[in-house]
């Protein structure tokens, strides 16, 4: 079963936007199991769009397309859908309820009639309940391929997905389940481990695909397989990286697909009743803004200081600036203050600190670019470490990210409750 | 002149990844006059990218690929490439060189077979210098189309295109000038502005594109256009801009193309010689950090408050107790507070304040899911608003950061020096 994404829209083209919703749609038909061959993101143009559904529809059984679907001119999907189905636009009544009701809720400005063409669905289509927007999705089949059209903003498509598309793909389609397991290995490049594990990658079983994924300092070792049996299927996975900890188990710092670094340190802090704050730097609020994103933060992450600018550590966490003068705002001295500072302003369980260089110039520290320092303070002490890199200030950033989240991580694993 | 990009990758099409490199490609393509046609994503495998490279060719003058240029058995470009071009791998010394370099550099363990293969490259290509990897980029021109093969890393994939890629383009092509200008709109709905500026839409000339593109609060308008004198055709979409003025310009507040919001307060603030400083609560750090990703933020932004935790709010902004309970953690009260103490603690022009309920439970606060109070405090006094953003966490998060950044623009542009 295998599904093509197309993405309808010069937004993404011309590097307007990012397009973020093949990568939401490919993670969920990978979990009812639906292989994504291919995602094509083409310009809003009636003639592309359909010679792009005609090639589709010979290389999958399902096409998912987003966008398009908007009250305005530049809106072209229902029409060509149209125009590719040889169908007409028809009133759907419940539809337009809907309009009219988000329109008298929440809307300020009266319906026109733009709003109410939005009502208008091809003859041949079953209409998908949009709770968030005034663009219905839609579900046509035609010579047992699947065609699903969804509107291109994020949380109107992801809604649908959920309450709509997946419960009615699976209703619809046997699928194998696909099973995908992700290690998660920090401190060497992807050839040396390549090198280390060679034997194991030579004695994988064919139906098992390996896939290298480095990153910011860390290599993701992904491993895939599908079949009918899912505990059968995680069995085998599992046994496949018990093994590959004989080769690289002192580099191997947990899994990415159940949780992200980020959520499992939340559920363990909020497991262990244990509180985070923070002091950043050269990461300007990233740390905590990571932490904030997941649903229930409050229990465990208490605030954070961001202290940008040279002054504002002397201001705001009342460092002595000869002891900046001394030691550099870019030091092992003053990211040990800081996380002492947030750790006590902010009575939490663990603090953690980071100050940096990431360039592009060197600024009012003394530290060559690339440098990060990170401390880590709890109630027994404080802990600093001093990182380089590299050069490039976007990857210095989310590489003192990163590190700091794994320290994080290390702390909690190590904390005895 | 039109452009393919093909990235090369399981992880895309899983969804583990979002492909954020085909977005900089676009944009960097756009501005040397080369339109990107089509985006398609496929799999690690190789008869699927030769039928993709052989599809793109019918297409499009310019085929770049991204990634599987990796020194792992999972990484296929180069040999695909080979099949493809009927090609075969040589060595070139120079990477080789490169190579050797960077693990004498920058690694600290040893070179292995696996790392000096990288430096084997088709013999009908020319190798672009990667200076921040070890995979070299590829030129290879067959039958008038050029095909382009980068690295997946971003930034390493980032620099080939500056440095080496686009240079070589804009020698080798003839190109028009491609011209967007987006107007960036808050406050009406994109239906609502469409009814407007209907006359105006109507009288559009033919060879000006318009797209609406609305996303969490603002409607951005796209004009598009191209041609071979740039001065003309910045004076032709001025004049369209200026017409537009007399439909809209009541709810019109700035351009994106050039600089977003934050660089455009950025820029703002650096010249004009103030600084700001954040409080935030539901918005747990996004807007510093936002301001803290432009190079030499330093200038303006002092530092910042997250106060996630109720108790952080009595603990760090030393709010009393008492008057969080009278007011509600998330208040208008508490806000003008969180603003006034961060613009005492960072000797700022400018705190920008927020509390707000992003849900998905109410917490601590009474305030409903959704609600967001957002203060502006400075010299002169406090202003605090309160809004509504829907009830889904990340919308509401989102709406918060853009409305505080809109605050803070508005603000400088009123602010005399």
């Amino acid at each position: 079963m295998k599904a093509e994404i197309i993405t309808i829209g010069d937004e993404i083209l011309i590097g307007q936007i990012v397009d973020s919703n093949s990568a939401f749609l490919g993670k969920q038909l990978n979990k009812i199991g639906i292989e994504v061959y291919q995602i094509t993101s083409v310009q809003d143009e009636e003639e592309q769009i359909i010679n792009t559904l005609k090639d589709a529809s010979k290389r999958v059984d399902l096409i998912i397309t987003t966008g398009g679907l908007g009250p305005t001119k530049d809106d072209l999907t229902k029409k060509t859908l149209c125009t590719y189905f040889k169908d007409e636009l028809i009133l759907n009544k419940q539809v337009l309820e809907h309009i009219e009701d988000i329109f008298t809720k929440y809307v300020s400005t009266p319906i026109l009639p733009a709003n109410k063409t939005q009502a208008y669905l091809p003859s041949k289509s079953t209409a998908l309940f949009n709770r968030y927007g005034t663009a219905p999705g839609m579900w046509i089949e035609k010579n047992q391929v699947v065609y699903i059209s969804l509107p291109g903003v994020p949380y109107e498509m992801k809604s649908l997905m959920r309450d709509e598309v997946i419960p009615r793909l699976k209703q619809r389609f046997q699928t194998p389940y696909i099973i995908h397991k992700t290690v998660v290995t920090y401190g060497l490049g992807e050839s040396a481990i390549a090198d280390l594990i060679e034997d194991w990658e030579e004695a994988l079983p064919k139906h098992i695909k390996l896939a290298y994924l480095p990153n910011f300092g860390r290599v993701r070792l992904r491993l895939s397989t599908r079949g009918n049996h899912e505990d059968q299927l995680y069995e085998e996975l599992n046994q496949q990286i018990d093994k590959l900890h004989q080769y690289i188990g002192h580099i191997i710092k947990g899994f990415e697909d159940e949780l992200s670094l980020e959520e499992n340190i939340a559920q363990l802090l909020t497991q262990k009743q244990l509180s985070i704050s923070t002091a950043e730097s050269c990461t300007g609020g990233k740390i905590a803004s990571k932490l904030s994103d997941i649903p229930g933060a409050s229990a465990f992450l208490k605030g954070g200081l961001i202290s940008y600018a040279t002054s504002a550590k002397a201001d705001a966490l009342g460092i002595a600036s000869e002891v900046i003068d001394k030691h550099s705002v870019v030091s092992a001295e003053i990211t040990v203050e800081m996380a002492k500072k947030s750790l006590a302003m902010f009575h939490s369980d663990l603090a953690i600190a980071t100050t940096g260089n990431a360039g592009p110039t060197k600024g009012d520290s003394k530290a060559e670019i690339g440098t990060v320092y990170i401390a880590l303070a709890d109630k027994q002490g404080v802990n600093v470490q001093k990182y380089s890199f590299g050069n490039q200030r976007e990857r210095v950033t989310y590489k003192a990210v990163n590190k700091s989240l794994e320290l994080i991580y290390d702390w909690i694993i190590q904390k005895k409750q």
